[in-house]
């Protein structure tokens, strides 16, 4: 049957989701992705994510790491502590902690070799097909005028959606491709899986919600 | 009595301070302070100051934060998050994490609001003081090229110590001085005391050490 | 009789101010300020100062210098280098270049080396103050949400202005506050004036103006 | 008979090759190539180049562009103004002034739009591949560890020349690739020849050179 669609659900530093509030809404998350057998991944402020994947089921990412290692990288964020700490992913280069093009090959090397799978975000679909050939598990092309917008990327520009899967598949066939920016309905993301990608990225959508779980069942409903 | 000596303790990214490891050695931290009532706080990975601060009673800091409050900031740090999982308190601007002037002083105003402490780290006497008029808990002061020299600032560059402390009296008398960078001994340490700091910061002297609590032992028998 | 008021004027990178655009808009800034003796510093793009600074006989300033000197640094902008191609003097930190704190002490420490003035552009009172600590010529504070608003800081937000002064007069005696942001009238500079500062800093209120030297000369007829 | 060998000689930001000094050693660059056909770039400090573009006739570079046009971007520098103060290329991403991802892509789109050829300094074999899909001239592959180190990358890692120029091959066969780090002889001008390359980029080699004319010309005396 293929892989299954994906939501990946960024708390950035709301407070809707941060400390006691990150593991409430992971499990949110939780709760809906198993229901509906739609992958879910929760990717709270990196100081939380101990407590949250200690709390929850599904997947739990970090929203960055530095491409170093062990040494003297006072405030760095490492792969390795990552996933001791009970992540088994991270975004890279989102539009708010974009990074040079050297620590997104290390970081993405680095994530590998901890065993982290890794989710490029990217601007253009020049950027993606850069991003792509560093062969991450992901690369989420998220144009930045749209992000918070609240008009989806899948309508809004549905063309960088689909020739950033096209250009990826035939430079890097085994990266899978997602989209991000405005997407808060089902019907966005029906919209992005139309096109080509195999899940979104989101945040406001769902975690400044009204009622996050409402949210969430409503994105996975027509899946 | 005054204020006890302060000695504050950088896992950096080291193996041997992260995940379980940061816990242990962050209890070796513990019940050196709890042993000789020295005032000793720990300051992991970021990821791990959760677990760190579950575990130990003694304070436990970040090793940055970013000047940024909730809202679209993914992969950033809060004061806020940072105080939800547990620590009293955060390094800024360390030698290997430098920040932006502005986001120092947003940095050290948001520790405030959040009810963090802040040692920010400086590189001579002149930046000391322009860190010193945003009223931090502490300065700290550590020449680049003598961190991880095994050379102590204290005798390496005594004036830079002696320097720092009297133009910091004179223009933020209630912050308190900090110096590091080639700490490894007692001797330095009561050396740094002598030059009128309040203690110091040290990482490799103690958590790359073959016997960190025996190092630990070593840093306040003479206090 | 006293210093006389300053404008500075900022030529960011409008195609207005650029290349040969930019030694027409310093030869206006400069028959306006022969005209009413009123200093006038023209800032135009790095790559241009050379040959603005041959075309007029008004101080030419940089719009930024790193605090580097002679050596492996590909790149960067070093005093040296400014100060041999014309400029007599450089912004620092402006809100769309901040520069780390360390990197503000060696600027303003090489400017000073190689016979530059250094004006620091600053967002509140309390960096305006730390800035003023390392002693540049200028402090400049701009409140960013003000630039190119069109809303004069002197109207918008006197107090954070006054408020400048003030605490600089303390700490630093020596150093003269300008201000910036939504400057573009004769009114506006009188205002700055009255609140204790030396002059101001603007860019698209000359530069993008439809006759650039008849702004010019609306500025200075109130001083 | 194919394109010429290339030799790019970096200024960075030594004396010897600053203000007066960096015409004079553009003059040097222009003889050499003059009398033995071979094509040598110069690129001195941003500031010198409109001075440079005026005294020679040999292609000169900038050091760097940031990827931003017309508007409020104070300090940076755009391709635009490079291309009207002379420059006919430009460096990107050199190891000492690193870009993010999407800096380069848009450095180098703005590059193409203004006339400017550009050169993408990388650091290893895949962070050659992800600049090269971005179709600029030249990727220049240089392993910082070598930089500056007196020992030629043909010969202390002749892999990952040869690496790259397959790899590029492969993916983006117009771009063509240079090499850097410890060149400074004509035998390692070869090496780098013979491994695919079509040129070579070093700095103190020549600039820091006793006889730096003499030093051009033992490095193009092998071609």
């Amino acid at each position: 049957m293929g892989i299954k669609p994906l939501i990946v659900v960024n708390f950035k530093t709301y407070t809707e989701g941060m400390g006691e509030n990150a593991v409430k809404m992971a499990k949110y998350c939780e709760e809906v992705s198993m229901d509906s057998g739609v992958n879910i991944i929760a990717v709270p402020q990196i100081p939380d994510v101990y407590r949250v994947a200690c709390s929850v089921k599904i997947p739990v990412y970090s929203q960055h790491i530095d491409g170093v290692g062990a040494g003297s990288f006072t405030g760095h964020i490492t792969a390795d502590c990552m996933k001791s700490d009970g992540a088994s992913g991270t975004l890279l280069n989102h539009s708010e902690r974009r990074l040079l093009l050297a620590d997104i090959e290390s970081g993405i090397r680095s994530a590998k070799k901890s065993g982290l799978k890794a989710i490029v975000c990217t601007n253009n679909v020049a950027v993606t097909v850069a991003a792509a050939t560093f062969a991450p598990e992901f690369v989420a092309i998220e144009p930045p005028e749209l992000i918070g917008s609240g008009i989806p990327v899948s309508k809004a520009d549905p063309d960088i959606v689909s020739g950033s899967v096209k250009a990826v598949k035939k430079i890097a066939p085994g990266v899978e491709v997602l989209c991000g920016a405005g997407i808060s309905k089902g019907e966005d993301v029906a919209a992005a899986l139309e096109l080509g990608t195999v899940g979104v990225l989101l945040a406001s959508g769902v975690v400044k919600a009204k009622d996050p779980k409402a949210a969430l069942f409503d994105l996975v409903k027509s899946i």
